[in-house]
């Protein structure tokens, strides 16, 4: 399982897009992801299970949210956990990819969690055989997150389908809206791939200028009026706006945009009761969202971020565990 | 002990301010760090008290040295730590103080270690509510450095009153005086406050352009004049000439400062026998302080260094023992 | 062993300079990087050997593989790694060495390990008295990167001599060729130094204005025509030009460079069979390597990669171990 297609039976599973994963693959992340998330409420909140295994954060772009993730994740398991960031490494002095790929295998990281500016780069990583170890997407251009649309999903089974009654269920039939710069999300791209496969119904709202080219292709509605999205849905998440991509074409002005796609208290309330409001963070309160939504019981951001080391640890532990005993031994009432 | 005055007895402690801490509080844990400094001479220099609990050290401004402290201290715990530097992260995006505590407190932090430019900023984070842990200031503003003052307490009454031979004992009558800039010296204000709580008799020595506005109301005299301050104390803190913050208004040249208030081998012989010389570092050599004081045997500087790592792992252990074993547990007759 | 001339026999040992390496003390290090080379093989790569000591990485370069490759090898003998970058430290605040090294020592580091853009500076450390743990130089200058040396020398015995056969063994006649900016090279340096020691021939080869002045006394020989000495080697090492370093004074191109001084397949076709091509990282593919020649089964550059994980270990168990059980316990014989 988290095979890329057609890879070696025998080579290490990699985690590089949404698209890749079958909705058992799904689940089953899912479902160890709950067992994870208990390890959080142990006195001692950690796992041996890859104790000297050694996890690469291998980090083009800044994201200190993603890698602490990561960090803790990796952490809460026993591993040992390398930051190696590509500012002032031999990256800057002009090594290849490939060279920093073979460099890091000798050393011996047995998973190299990537984040790079360039789409892509994380399935060179690990089809290229310049690497053993497990390779995790952590962000690639504006291609796919596919770790945050897990963690997006996590988070909807746990809320809606409820949390450890939902072991072993998908998302069929739930309606989500994902609302904002669509163009250049990855967090988008990797929802709309994996709440599909596991049976959602997704609807886009988009600027028209902020909607991809080939959004036919997708497996979901595309709309460009929020006010009538809302009320048929069971969960908006709204993107962040990445100001640095903003272009004066797009949009006049922030208030504009805000005006016309931010989620204020009015059209949240617009929502059927129970619905949730997710973000994928950082968020810029005022802009996508205002401050009262960003706080209120119906937000799940907080949940997100927590969400965020159950999977990762989840991830990190199906594609490491190798013989390590399987992660049902961890369940509580056979830990204690 | 170490809560907040008013808070909830069922909510971690905190550390933000010497103002808050009673003299019991400060001897306790002094006392706690004298059975710390002990882990250092064991075979095996860690204690397991800390482990599955994570420390975030939360930078907002640089600080290898502080950092460092806290990341020995809470690995001596076996603590997992992870540092957060606001560079290159959400803070440089935007994000606000509250969804970066948010995103800590979701993501596990037992501890928040906070160093900020903004004095305020470790109580707004301990009082807000956002987060759950215990928050530890590492240096906010102009405002306070709550463990520097803890660490020179602990070197004055190791040097002052007797190692274990102190233990439970306070300050009670020693002459401390504090040289330099007041006005803008965090580490000045805290140990103006945690040594009178102790008992201690305290001076401060600065030119005129360099006292606080509001010093009539700290607990201390106040002096312009070291040479006449000098004969007259048991230890004498230098504190560290912050260039960046000087101005052609307040001194004509440096020369002309390290004159007045420079501590050279003359000034220091017109202490009293076995006084001491203390600095909190790093030190500019020839500015505030001579190459011979520093060097000298009166000089605690290292000690204070290594004292910081016992006192951090006191106020961690403090807070985020818990139900964990008593530090007397630890104790070298009974761990053998 | 691997103490400086002359230093106490009760101080810790230092690696300095491969220049103060005997034979011994060399081939002890490489027989000990043999067993250390097994942990990786294990279940889990741990050995629990440095349990409870701090290991600190003191870069005042930036140097992300070296790093990295020394954390690697701390935490697979479970010490605890502190990364002080010189970088928004006390150092940028004008803090001497002698106080940066005061503090660490203070902290408790039982390793210092120091790269240094100025010649000396580890020297200057190990023998200064300001710190009582070890001191591994990690690259300093021009001078000396010793740790480099040694990788390569392990696995030349790997390759020429044989891996376990060769334990005890030195690499008496081999003959190994040195190519390219031999002037700015401290990798060059250490490894004609080492070799010298373990018995090899060295010859450098390099433009004449890229040739020490003083390298009349190095224990090699000195050619300017690579094709002259290839069919002669049974290994050649390929530096990596330093652009930074270079001047149009030199070489008018990098393509001149390159057809004069850069090893391509051809070339290194005139080696005798189954001699090795070596190089220390980061390549510049395409100049002083072509990507074919790189990627050849006679290339060991990954495998030095691996290699130096396995030195480091060595070194720091060497350095640190103390009363610790000796390597011996942990052959592959005795632990399973």
């Amino acid at each position: 399982m988290l095979r890329l297609p057609g890879a070696n039976p025998r080579t290490p599973g990699h985690l590089i897009s949404a698209a890749d994963l079958t909705r058992d693959d799904a689940v089953l992340i899912l479902d160890t992801a709950e067992e994870m998330a208990r390890v959080a409420d142990r006195p001692i909140k950690k796992l041996p299970t890859l104790r000297g295994r050694t996890v690469v954060n291998l980090f083009f772009e800044d994201s200190t949210r993603t890698r602490t993730s990561f960090e803790v994740a990796a952490k809460r398991l026993s591993a040992d956990v390398i930051n190696f960031s590509a500012k002032g490494s031999s990256v800057s002095k002009g090594e290849s990819l490939k060279d920093t790929a073979l460099t890091l295998e000798a050393m011996g990281a047995d998973a190299v969690v990537i984040r790079h500016s360039a789409s892509g780069a994380p399935y060179r990583l690990a089809t290229s055989g310049w690497i053993d170890g497990a390779v995790v997407n952590a962000g690639d251009g504006t291609h796919e997150h596919p770790t945050q649309a897990l963690l997006d999903a996590f988070t909807l089974r746990r809320r809606l389908v409820g949390a450890d009654a939902g072991l072993g269920k998908d998302l069929d039939g739930v309606r989500v809206t994902i609302v904002g710069d669509v163009l250049h999300s990855r967090v988008a791209r990797s929802n709309v791939l994996l709440l599909h496969t596991l049976g959602a119904h997704v609807t886009v709202v988009a600027p028209p200028t902020l909607v991809p080219v080939g959004v036919g292709a997708w497996p979901c509605t595309v709309s460009y009026d929020l006010d009538e999205a809302l009320p048929e849905t069971d969960a908006v998440m709204m993107l962040r706006v990445q100001r640095e991509r903003m272009n004066a074409a797009f949009f006049p002005t922030e208030r504009e945009y805000s005006r016309r796609y931010g989620l204020d208290t009015d059209r949240m309330n617009r929502m059927p009761d129970g619905a949730l409001v997710m973000h994928p963070g950082p968020m810029n309160r005022g802009m996508e969202i205002t401050a009262e939504v960003a706080d209120s019981p119906r937000a799940t951001i907080v949940e997100q971020v927590a969400n965020g080391v159950s999977i990762r640890m989840a991830v990190l532990y199906l594609l490491l565990g190798g013989n390590e005993p399987a992660v049902s031994h961890h369940r509580p009432e056979e830990s204690k």
